[in-house]
């Protein structure tokens, strides 16, 4: 009899379910939605590529029929995390030029390492390399600068992630464009190209203040106003920068870049390290996001941006692993959460600054802000896009749990991400990357001699 | 013809060989040795537990009749990595208490956690899985600070570590020990308990100047002496801590230990943030090795150590992940590198200082020299005790590779360990721990519940 009753009941509800494409299960879905609701044996169902419902998993499995199923009793689901600063290719330079002056890296090794090795190969294999990275540590969106973009967002598609892609604008004969007005044309055909991709947000980029002519820069802003895309630039990143625009400008390279008009539209600036409260009024007045990178300030010596002050102004900052050669040597923003919240606390001389659950936020929904993507991805919420990952609890480094965000941003790893998921698509299935062939491409960069 | 040739050519070669327990191979072979000497497709030939050889696979081949081999074309050997700092079983207490100051996270989070909890069966549980975690990051010998201290000796020869350990001496009634006395009393019957075993070093462990009576003090190093134990202790950890004693003693906690003839014997210290140049000479004339723990002094904001002045004076500086409960999550010395590196460049502006070879010589020799065993371990050459590590160097995050030392310190993961061989006991074979059952301790720890 109450055999007959409980499958008459499963019977109605298999009859009452709404179809949903996925349902995932975990033992914690960290939703970092506006009540930072934590759900313990929760679920997210996804459907046409968004979230349909994130709660309990009791009562999601009653609600939906789904037709495949991701159950990890042994780890948490999260968020896919938010890359907001990345230089991709140059993850075949990795550990190229370590622990020199950042002026003497870049203008003694990486430019000219640059000048004779970026074609359009190199790209495409760096930039695989840096998704397959990214993907097996949990990003699934990433702001990226550099050249032959066009192939970056062609590898970007390939690999299913999310990308805010930008051409590096720069007032030097560049490997794909020997004059910033070229630089211009290739961004212009490139927006014309990729608007309306549902996984590429195509951006303009100049590289920064001091390498272009404010001519350029307002060229970059206004070509980015035609077409509605974001500006991504960097800023502030050392002293020498500041000294140099307040001798010839009188001004920061934040008022400078706001006189020029530069953040009339959605910008995201890289770095900040150099900013006064001034400069954080503005940034703040104006909207603009701000790409954090501790690893890279601190590997370059750049200094210590004031992440606790913008913060206190919610001002968006993310998190950026920046590019793998001697201003970091990977891409795991695991490893960029850790270091913002252990340098802020070192810094202020507070441990109770920036806890583990702000950390995650600069990953996630704070980074989706500084991208302009907030109503899109950065939390788990009904109506956005279905990007998350899940995250291995059961290693021996990530027990006893306590405090879900502690074990997230101190304690787990970005190889503890087990599933990944972009837009609907499962992109890695625990642990192995269904879109790029990772072993062939690890194995190809192995073998990869710089000229 | 020529292949009776070649076949007489290996018969003389079997004849001629010398015989060998092991033949560990790969891509390449980072010594530590003096003339710092990386040897790609290099080996090490291990006999009686003791290293026989190192050098080119090659010529090791032709010389050694081993009886078992590794081989790792596609990872390097380096040695087994020295912990100089931590706090075993706190890892059942990892993330309870983050984010807030030391002496609230201390006084009113830790010490009753550990008056409710500290019992023998805690320890031993927290200290298995210590050392799991431990060995699958690479480290093979360990300096510690607890309770209990017995059980984390047994577990510890368990695990076949190496370890440098003492029992917690504080001023005030301790989970196993109601007064000082009874700890040192303790201490003298673990001293004679273990003293000459292979793989456990007893030492004296008075917790710090501010935490004992100076006669406590006193007594410790006697007993120290009496025994040729080392000495291990905390010091000048936070600036309250050396406000208090200039303003109670007139001197810094340096000086005072120095003056009560604390330093008169093998010890350790372990942070060594607040120190100034008077105390940096007291430390070197005395010979003290210093235990930098990165992690620790930014999540905790103690501050920053000056490690570079340490380093500059040649003082033994190594690196520890001090206890996973507030001061850090885990037990794992490639972020202590990482960090400790990024540290000193972002606090000394200069991205110089502290390359990824000092960060390793840290990791390993320098380190085994502040545990005063730098004659048996911390370097690959022949005589010294056969600890040695393999790390996978095929993972996409892992190529291409310019610089081992930048790979090892800036680009791999504790998570790329794949053997750990410990006084040529086998202890990790491909990723598998096989002196303990990591998968039960694991979820013994998962189920574990506070008081």
């Amino acid at each position: 009899m109450r055999r007959s009753c409980s499958l008459l009941f499963l019977l109605c509800g298999l009859l009452a379910a709404e179809p949903a494409d996925w349902l995932w299960t975990a033992r914690y879905v960290v939703t970092m939605d506006p009540q930072r609701r934590v759900i313990e044996n929760g679920a997210v169902a996804v459907r046409g590529g968004r979230i349909a419902a994130v709660g309990p998993a009791a009562e999601l499995a009653r609600r939906f029929q789904p037709r495949r199923r991701v159950d990890r009793p042994g780890a948490l689901i999260a968020p896919g995390l938010v890359a907001t600063h990345t230089h991709a290719p140059m993850s075949l330079m990795r550990g190229l030029a370590d622990d020199m002056p950042l002026r003497d890296w870049l203008e003694k090794h990486i430019f000219p390492a640059e000048a004779r090795n970026t074609t359009a190969e190199f790209v495409r294999l760096g930039t695989r390399l840096a998704c397959v990275e990214m993907l097996l540590s949990g990003t699934t969106t990433y702001a990226d600068m550099y050249y032959f973009e066009d192939v970056i967002a062609e590898v970007t598609r390939e690999a299913g992630m999310r990308g805010v892609l930008g051409e590096t604008i720069i007032g030097f004969p560049a490997p794909d464009a020997r004059t910033p007005g070229e630089a211009l044309r290739f961004t212009e055909r490139f927006i014309q190209r990729f608007r309306g991709d549902p996984l590429i947000v195509p951006a303009v980029a100049p590289h920064a203040l001091y390498t272009n002519s404010d001519e350029t820069l307002r060229a970059c802003r206004a070509l980015a106003n035609r077409y509605g895309a974001p500006l991504l630039t960097h800023v502030a990143e050392t002293r020498g920068e500041v000294d140099e625009s307040r001798a010839k400008r009188k001004m920061s390279p934040v008022e400078a870049l706001d006189r020029l008009g530069l953040f009339a539209g959605r910008t995201l600036v890289a770095h900040a390290v150099w900013v006064d409260d001034a400069d954080l009024q503005i940034l703040r007045a104006r909207g603009v996001g701000v790409a954090h990178c501790p690893s890279s300030n601190m590997k370059l010596a750049s200094g210590i941006a004031p992440v606790v002050k913008m913060l206190s102004l919610d001002i968006a900052v993310g998190l950026g692993p920046d590019g793998p050669a001697g201003s970091n040597n990977d891409f795991n923003l695991f490893e960029e959460m850790d270091l913002a919240a252990k340098l802020q606390k070192v810094a202020t001389g507070d441990p109770g600054v920036l806890p583990a659950s702000r950390a995650l936020e600069m990953a996630t929904i704070r980074g989706a802000r500084a991208l302009g993507l907030e109503k899109e991805i950065g939390s788990l919420e009904a109506g956005k896009q279905a990007d998350l990952i899940t995250v291995r609890l059961d290693r021996p480094h990530a027990v006893p749990l306590y405090n879900v965000y502690s074990q997230m941003v101190y304690a787990l790893k970005g190889n503890d991400v087990g599933d990944v998921m972009i837009g609907g698509r499962l992109v890695v299935d625990a642990g192995r990357v269904l879109t790029l062939d990772a072993d062939r491409i690890a194995a190809e960069a192995r073998r990869f001699r710089l000229k």
